[in-house]
This record gives structure tokens, C-alpha cells and sequence, in this order.
């Protein structure tokens, strides 16, 4: 059984039981919608607890529930560059804005990134007189990168720092 | 001359002159910080009176000035995937988060997109005990396809909102 | 079941029958006729009672009218560069000519884009004595580049245009 | 010399003139103001006539004279899929559409394409108080495929009408 | 029911019989031999009747008839560049010869390129003591680039040859 | 010194002396006109006589004369697939025909192929009251696969020969 | 029926009956045991006896049997650059002496290149104290680039070779 | 000034000097090895004190001094898969070994990564009779995936442990 | 039967049975955990002692446990770079810290690479406070280039060595 | 200075010398052709005095020369897969082979590789009545994979062997 044929078949029950994203996020509970979508798409993990509920709601398999629950292959399946247009747009934006974004945040916090493992992301809607706004907040904690001193040099912590105050 | 040319000698003033990007915004006003940014990295332009003004900040020519104030061929030279950790991580944020979130807009929005044009992005730093964190806010304008009716019929507007009430 | 699928059921059901794209998009009604095409090629989709009556013609189930109704991943399984010969002249003139609509766009509207969403696309047939003439009509709204002023600055509005002003 | 020097050195000029495309193409006369802003960006040729007119608005060597009457690389440093998103727009629109373009246009012509050379295309703007929208034609002569018949069969002409009269 | 499924299906009944493609080809007739086989590829479409005879000779369903008489999509499932030696080495002799004639065709022919539509190609075999050679004739319709005159301006036809005789 | 600047070099003198490549390949001779064409792009070879003649010809230095009697790295700097439109449709004519083309090569000479180094290009012009034709002819000698017999059989030539009439 | 079906097949035989691929060769006779085993995993083909016998050993349906004889698409299905370090270190070894076996080669022979086709290799075990060694014996026919005469010009055989004594 | 010039400014001056890495990390020190010439190469930046030293060392411009403390494009120029055999050797243990990493790391540590960015690389000798050994530590902080409650729901911290203990 | 499916069939097994990778690793024997895995993952092979074990422990057949005997084509079906955020730290940190682990090794071992065959890899984990770490131990036997001495020169031996005393 | 600088230097001067590369390699000596030929073009190094011999034979400076001594990027600037037709072929028989001679060296010599770093290399010319041959010799130690007991286990060598003799 492949991740991506659970997908379908959890697809098609969504389809036939003509439920929307909202009432399985609901149903679920526990994670923001993103995440219970995310999961039963194959990019994230569902909770024990949550595979559970989510297969009892699909009427799944053992082994399919087991699934549910492990880390997937995250990006599986997801052409690059995106061919549909909605997904396209988020790459668009990460290719036209990703050089400025990387020297600004080089400056404002130093040399690091922003984790996308310690990471928030929310969607809502801005409502708005010229038509509504989609909005999507990306929120990661900023992870310098380390520089460790010469082998058989005991000073701890990240020699960066203390060079710069040097 | 190649728009690549200029931003290098752009980044070589500025070292020689020790500048901030934030310096150089506030000198050229007007943009957030990020648009000004971008418009010396050769993604967006400046208009006239900015380019003007970077003009005489970075001892410009006529035709290098004109340059900054013309639309840039926007994402050249950006390698994709990204090489660097801060630019990838974005992009596999993009890679991973882009099926739920596609779902999500379809089933809060309808379909369609979230325009990369009409369009903000704001950047700020969420202080935390447990380290402070780099929140990306973007915020684009819900742009529905049009579905046309077909030729002959003479309805306007959108076809698909008078289908759906149908 | 996958989107390609369903598709391919349609094409064979379509095949059996003898019915033209003609006389499925008469019968569906409500689009243009390369709209309704295009869904049941699965790159649009069909409103609801559309899908409705896509369902009775081609006898589909319950899961398979309601795929029909929701936003496919457009592009998927669409080979680019196009290997087929007809989609392969429309690409190489984009290729050929995109550098030329690009800066007489921009300098004619402004530093922007035209929509892909807002978009309306019409085919016909123009009669020659020298060989009648395919006619693809693209229309599709202009929409400008937003720059926003920095932040607590509280002029509403493109930034932009005030700029160019001043 | 590179065509693409060429044109670096007329779009310098053309900024240091300060000139307009549309001003160049009325200098230049003789093609649509899409046809000569290809020529000059190395997509297509200008005729003697035009080059010689062109060298002297620009100031060109006799080489640069010859260059711009020679047909290029057609299609030379446009990255592909194209970053910009002006370029991206359409090559977007080729490949949603591109699959329902060619049944129809199968359904309506017979097996065969659109000619991308024997081919017009022309840019306008429509007004509209929603706002302006940007109109793309493309019109190009239907080209049937040609069957030939078995060798040592006299008959001429294309193979196919006749069968399918049979 | 994939194109590919049905070229397995017919290559499969050709074990099973024990038939050549000129046996084939002869059977069904109308085409050369080349355009029959490429047919039954995938790559060409047969006509209406052809199909029908194709269709008895190797048991095939209505449906499946019907698609033999449909234009594929062209190309579909062939490697590029070619893995098989015997594909690869025309691909080779596109990519070495094809900028020499590229020059050479329009240095003789004008700016234009020969249809790959408006097309013959012929397979033979050239006896010869030191090995016999294989000889394949291209022959295409010369189709010139047209060169539009600019709007308003009323003068028909290719605006092109008018400008190089002034 | 690159074969690529050669190549320039050469083309731009050519532009100003306002030569014609059938004119230069009749001072160079030798070679047809298409392989003198290929050597001056850098895809073959001049003779020792034929390069010394060039090189009087273009006012070369010794190491470039030298050059142009090198083997070059045939298909450097050529994109694939071709961006130009000329050079494509060869390319597609071997995408759409290579399947075809290999078996009837295979059913009618046997497992092989047709030589690209033993090889013979032609190029003409086919006048039609239609429009004339671009003719490009292609022979190579036909090369068949060597199967060899088990070590240690002493049996020499060609074994797969003598199998198929065992 | 693809032919990577087939392989997986016969692979499943051979480990059902525990075979080696050396009995596998020497029951089916009359090639080298490389050309058997590149005829069973789809790229070479058997001679007709010889699929015979591969037949009767696998248990084998006519259709089958007929493949077998069959000229496959030569390297499909082979990742390229290869994952398996096996496979990776030839091409590896291509890549990197590719270069100087290429001057030599034309410094010793001419140009030209060492056939693929009229080719034979060689896999055989050295035995060393300080590890045994892979020996692997490439050998290939020279063939001369052919350089034909202009058109017109009766002179027959290399014209190459001529000029050079010229 | 490209990054890439400088590195290959500090390679030539090295060359000239005859100075090897670890006479350079010495001078330059602070950081362990690996880390300053990975900076010189472009891939880490030096602190202002470093960069000072380097800049005396190398006779260096004050714009270049800069470069060598700013944050490079990391992996900028670096080819994937890599073409030298030392670098692809590691390529493919990532390739070869990476799946069982991923699922061993996430049965031990729970759903997340080992960061690249928290992160040490030693790199040693091991003595060995049977020849020596190159050793590579590698050693980064766990980060596990933050999995965030529905919107509205106060609880603060991971979910997903808490759902894991529910 | 592929590997792919074989891989399947045990992952589909371990989910239904809930057994962790270290029970099974610790079943099987003989290996370190993560050459197991890397087995049951189709990347390395068993010992037939361990695939007979693995045979009963899954339930396979007698061709299953062959294969899992047998070499598979390592890394086929790992997509590079890879989309899996754990695995693709791995890779970014070969693309950035490659080069300058290229120099290091070359400066203190000489021209050679780290073999990836004669190689243990380890896992482990170190408790921090500040966080639990993931060490990743790679240590390969130092292959030096063989650099042969001309033909006909008796001299055996590696070269290099010899000469660089000289 | 780039190394494809230096080769390019290099050949500019053996142009201007008219040196061959048998003449060279007999100056420079100590090596192989190949191993010199490789040198220069930049895929491997020379010892130090080797360099020493061949900067006085090219005139080159200091840096030049330690260049010549230094391990370059090898493969940089090979396109892959190779556009020369005398490359390609040696790509096209890994390719092709490349399946068969992996299972045949595991049959022989059991799980791993020919290594491409103890390697030889040999390039002969086979008389032959039918036209000479080119022949290369590859000849690599055979690398078995190292198979490691589980941690804790305290039996050194390779795991494999004593497995498959248990």
C-alpha cells in the first residue's frame, strides 16, 4: 500500500459522504485544520489518538490507521514547479522575494533562517471592500547557524558570537 | 549592460560604504523596506523619484538609473530549487504546506487564487523566551477564474456564481 | 481514483457513443465550450449542476459527479515542453514572443501583469482563400504591481502612483 | 559579437535616449510595434531597409547593421519555465488550456495545427470600468497534417481526404 | 483506455500472428508504410476507414477503433533524448547538422523553416558493396515567418518582401 | 581562446564583409557547402588546406587556423530541445517518427542502425507551384549490432548470423 | 504487454529455480553471457532459436517468445545518471577520461569515433594479492567521419583524406 | 564583485604563497578548519574580527573584507549530483542511506530532523593497518515538527505530545 | 515482482503486526540496525541466512526471500534532491560543506576519495540539555587515485608516490 | 584563474607549437598519455615535478603551475549526457551494458563495485583487415560492500562473509 493510494481512497470517501474539510478537521480535532488536512494528504503525521478517530470515520484498515500515524515521505508527488496555478503563486512569491527576505533577515537577526520545522502557518480571510484578501501567516524560529572553534579548543557555545564581541 | 551587473555594483557601494539595507531604505523612502530591497536585488523597480534618489546615493548614471526604474525579467538568475537554507526552507514550505493549503482556499474562497500581484509581505521578528522568531505575513488579494458563458449568450459576469444558484 | 482516471473513463465513454465535444458541451450547457472541455479533461470544473448533468450523460457515480466539481490540480499530466505538435506551437510563441508582450505591456499599462484568472479565452475560425485561420482570443484584466508604503506609514493605497506623482 | 550584446547596448541607449518602444518602432516603420521590439530584443529580423534606419537612430557598426537583418537564435536566453511573472502568465494559460485547444481545434479543423509562422499577433487594451484588461490575438493559418500514400501510388494530393471520402 | 495500453494491445496480437508491419501495412493500405506504423504507435491517427479495417484485423472494440481514428497526443512516452542507439542517432544529427542548416535554409529560402506538417518522409535502401545504407528523405513546405505591417497601416500581404525591394 | 569565440569571431566577419556562406564554402571547397558551414560553426572539422585557405580568408592567427582543423566538441552550445523554431521541427520530426522509423529500419535491414559518422547530408530546394519545398536527404551506411559467441568458441564474424540460420 | 514485464518475469524464474545467470547462458548457447543477460533484462535481443530455447526454459507464451527476439528500446527504464554505485562508477569513469579518450582517439585514428555497434566487451576476473580486479574490454570499430564533396563534384570516396594529401 | 571572483582571488594568492588550508585556518583562527575554508570557498561567512586577519593576509580590499563577512549564497556554483568523485561519494551515501536514516531517526526521536544549521562536522584521520580511514562526524539538534492546535484553542506548547499522551 | 512492491508488502506487514524497526532489526541478526532496514528499504541485500529469517518473519515466498538475497539497484526511487525535509538536510549539507571537505581530505590525505563501499555508518543519540542531538558517524577507508606509469614502463606500484619523491 | 582558463591556455599554446599529445606526454613523462592528457585538460593532477616540467615546457606561471599540481573539480564543465558523438558512445554502452555488467560482477565477484579510484585505464589500436579497432581496457579493484555487525558486537571484518558461512 502506497501513501498516495490512501490519499485517493480517503479522497473518494470524502467525495461519496460529500464532507467538507472542515467537519473531518472537527471530527479529528486536536491539530489546526492545516495540520488534519496536511496529514490525510500525506505531507504530515496524525496522533495516535487521531488515527484512531480518522479511521473510524473512513472505516479504515489496521494497517492503513498505522499509516496515518507515521512520519510520511513529506513532498511526495508534488511537481516542482507547481503546475496549478493557487500553488504556483506561493513559489512565485518564494523565488521573487526569497533574495530580499534572505539579506533582510541576515540583518535584522544575523546568520541563520527561519526553521521550517519549528514553525506556525495560518489561513484566514481579510474581508475587504475591493474583494476579500487571503491571508497566510508563516511564523519559525530563528535558528543561527552554529561556528564551532578549532578541535581541542574548550571554549563552549557558538564561537561566532564571541568572535564578533572580540 | 545586464541588470546583474548593476546590482553587484550596487552590494560593492554598499560594502565600501558600510550601509544597512535599512539605511538605504530610509535614505530612498517611500516602499517598505522589502520593495526597496527587492527593487536593488533586480525583482521590482523603483519609480522615478526613487530611482532618482539611489541615483545620487550610489553615484548612478542616466542609464543605470533608468535601469532601476524599469520592470526587471523578475526571478532571473534565482536558482531554483534554492541552494541556500534560508531561500529553501520557504520553498519546501511551499513544497509541503501547498496541497492543504490549495484545498483549504478552494473550500473557503472558491476557486481560484491568491493573486502574487495584488499583493503584501511584511516581515517582523516575534520575540520569545525560547528564541525569537521571524514571522512572514503575506497577504494577496482572492482572485475567482472567471467562467465564461458560452458565445452567443449574451449574460455577463461570472457564469459560474448564476450556475451554482441554479 | 485519480483525476486521470475519470478522465479517461469520459474519453471512452465519449469514444462508444460517438458524441462530439460539440454535443457533450451543448448538452452540459452554461460554459464556453473550451471551459467545458477543459473541466472533463480535468484542468476546470463543472459547477454543480453542471456536474449534475456530466453525471447522467456519462453515467457516473456519486464520488466521481463530485470530482468532477472540484478544482482539479490543474496542469497535472500535461507534458511540458509540449511534446504534441499543436500545443507545442502555442508554447515556443510564448517562448519567441514573451519577451517583446512583456516590455510593450509594461509600457503601455504600467508594471503589472494580465490575469490568467480574470481571463477569458476564445477560440474560432477565420475563412481564407489561402487556407482558413485558426483565432485564439486572450483577454484578460491588467493588474498592477502592488508596492506598499513602509510600514507606519499610513497612506493607503498603491504607494506607486503617488511616487511617480511627486 | 553575441546577439545578446546587441541588444544590451540598444537597451542602454534606449535608456540614455530616454525613448519609448513606441517611439522606436514609428522611427523604424514598416512592422507592427510588436514585430521591431522582437527584432530589437534578437527574436526577430528586421529587413535591410529597417536595420539601416535602426543603425543610424542607434549609431551601430556595420556588423550590428548586418546582425539585425540576420534571423537569430529564435527563443535564445528566455528561460523556460519563464520566471517572470508576466511570461509565466501565458505559458501558464498554454498548459491549462493547451489539452482542451487541441480537441477542439481537431474537432473544428481536422488533424493539424495552428502555424506559428505563417501567424499574426496583435496586443490591445480594453477599457472597462472593473479595470482595464490586457487583449492577446493570435491568429495563424490552419496547417493540415499531410498523409502520403503508399509509395508507387500515383495518386497526389493529401491521401487523407480522400480516404475519409471513401 | 490509454493510447499506450492500445499500442501494447496491437503489438501483442502482432507476436501472437506472426505478421511484419508491411504485412500490416498492406492490409490496412492508403498511407505509406510509415505512417501506418506510426500510426498503430501512437503518433499518427489512421482515417475513418482505415481505422475500421485495422479494427477487424486485430479484433478490436468500438471504442478502441474510434481512438485509432483520434489524434494522439503526438510524442507522448518518447524518451528525449532517445536511450535507444537507433533513435538517438537521428536526434544526434538534429543537434550537430542543425544550426548549419539552419543558416543554409535561410540564406537559400528566406527567413522561414521547413513544416514539419506539410511533410513527406521516406524510408529506403540504398544497396551498396561496402554495406548497404539506409536513406531517409525529408521533404517540407518552406513556410515563411510573416511580418506584419502595424496597425491602421491598410497594405496587405507580407509586409517583408515589400520592405526588402524598397 | 574558446571555439565558440572562433565562431563569433568569423560570423562577424562575415557581417562586414558582406560575404555569403555560399560564396565563403566556394573560396574554402572541398567540402560541401553544409559541412564547410558546420566547421565554421564549430561542429566539424576543416582539412589541414581547407583551414590554411580559411585563415587567409578571415585574417585568422596560426593557433586559430590550427582550430579550425581540430575536432570540435560537436554540439556545444546547441540548446535541446531547440528553442529555434528551424532547428525544432527537425527535432520533433524525429520525436514523432523515431518509433516508426526503428522498426521498419529493424523489420527491413535487421538489428542496427544507421550510421551518423558514415553519413550523408543533402540539402535542396524542390520548387512547387504551391510553395517550394525544403528537401534535406539523409543516408548512412547500415550498422549491424555485433553479437559475439560465448568465449572460448572459436567461431568468428558475426553470430547472430549464423543462429538465425540454424 | 511491456517488455519490463517480461524481464520482471523471467527475473522471478530465475529466483523461484534458483538459477544463475551462468546456467541461464550456457542453456540458451550461442552469444557471450553478457549479450544473453542484456537480452533477458531488455536490451539486446536473442536470436530466433535462441528465444526458443529461453521459451521452453521459462515457460514462456509465443507472444513472449517474440518479444524476446525482438529489437528492444535499448535503455529504457536505466536511470541516468545511474543510482546504483555498480553502474555509477562507468559513468563516472566516461565522464572524467571521456575528455582525453576523445583527443587521443582522433590524435591516433582520425576523426572519428569507436563504434558502439560493431563493438564487443569483455568482463573478466584478475586475480591480485591485494585484492582481485574488475577487467572490463571494450573494443569497437574506428569509423572515420565521412566528408563528402560538393554537390556536382564526381570525385567519389572520402574527400577527407584527399585534401589532407592535397 | 561575484563571490566566486573572490574565491578565486584567495585560491590564486594561495597558490602563489604556497600556503596550505591549515597554515590559513591558523592565522585566520577562531573558527575549527572546516569552517574557514569553507567561508574562503563561499559557503559560511567570517566575523568581522576573521575577516580583518584575512583581509591583512590576502592584501584584500575593504569591499572584499566585507564580502568575506557577509552571509554568500550557500552552495551557490556547487553542481548536484556532483561531478567529482570525493563529493559525489557523499551525494550517494545520502541517496543510498537517507531512506533508513529517515526512519530509524524517527522511531528513536519522534517525528522532525536533524537540523543542518545547529550543527557540528568534524572530519578526522582513523590509523589503519589495512590502510587509513577519512572519519566525518556529524552531529545536529533534533528538531521535532511543531504541530499547532486549531485556532481559538488556548492551549499553548507542541499538540502533538499532549495528543500522544491523551 | 519489483522491489518496490516487495518493500510494500513488508512496510504494509510491519504496520499491521506493529512491530518497531528495532525489533526487527534485532530478529534478523547479524547487521546493524540500519543495514537492515536499509535491506527491507531495497537498498542493501541480506545474507541468505538473514533472508531465510526475514522469510519467515514476513511471510514471503521462496522468490521474495531471494530477492531480498539479491543486490538490488540501490537508491532507485529516491527522488534527488529529495523533497523529505529530514533526508534533505543530509543532502544540503554534502552541497555546502562538500567542497571544503573536498580540500580538507585532499590537503591531509592526498588525491583520493573516502570509499562509499568500504564504509560503516552509525547512529546515535547524545543527550543534551538544551535539547537531544542526532550523531551521524561516516567513516570510509581512504582510496588513493592510481596514477599508472606509461605503457612499457615496468616499474610497478602507484606511480604518484615515486614521483613526488623524485 | 579558473582551471578551464588554464586548459584553454595550454591548448592555445600546443596550437601554436603544433605539439601533439604523444609529444607532450613523452616530455612531461612518469604517466601514462592518458593520465597527462587528463592533467591538462583538467580531470587530474600532475605530481609536483611533473608540473614543474610542464610549466617550463607552456611558459605558465607559479600559480599555473600549482594549479597543474592541485586536484581539480574533476568531470567540471563534461556535459552530460555528452553532445560529441565520440563520448556519447562510450555513455551510451554504460547505459546499455551497465544492467548486465552489474549482475554479472555480483554473480562473479559478489555485492560491490569496480572501483573508479585503483583503476587502470588503456587505450590500443587493433589492426583489422575490416578496418582497425579502437580498444580500451578498464581494470578496477573490486570493492566488496562492507557489511557491519550490529553495535556492541564485538567481531571485527566484514559481517557478510561470516553470515554466509554460518
Amino acid at each position: 500500500m502506497k501513501r498516495s493510494d490512501l490519499t485517493e481512497k480517503i479522497l473518494d470517501i470524502k467525495r461519496e459522504k460529500e464532507w467538507s474539510w472542515s467537519y473531518i478537521a472537527g471530527e479529528i480535532g486536536g491539530y489546526s485544520e492545516i495540520l488534519i488536512v496536511s496529514s490525510l494528504l500525506g505531507h504530515m503525521r496524525l496522533s495516535k489518538p487521531q488515527a484512531a478517530i480518522a479511521g473510524k470515520l473512513f472505516g479504515l484498515s489496521k494497517a492503513e490507521i498505522a499509516m496515518l500515524g507515521e512520519v510520511p515521505v513529506r513532498g511526495a508527488g508534488v511537481t516542482m514547479p507547481p503546475t496549478d496555478p493557487l500553488i504556483y503563486r506561493l513559489y512565485e512569491l518564494v523565488m521573487i522575494n526569497g533574495p530580499a527576505l534572505k539579506v533582510l533577515i541576515e540583518e535584522q537577526f544575523g546568520d541563520g533562517i527561519m526553521s521550517a520545522i519549528d514553525f506556525d502557518l495560518e489561513l484566514s480571510r481579510v474581508a475587504s471592500p475591493k474583494g476579500d484578501r487571503v491571508k497566510i501567516g508563516m511564523c519559525g524560529k530563528f535558528l543561527p547557524f552554529k561556528y564551532a572553534a578549532p578541535a581541542g579548543n574548550a571554549t563552549g557555545g557558538n564561537v561566532e558570537h564571541q568572535l564578533e564581541k572580540a
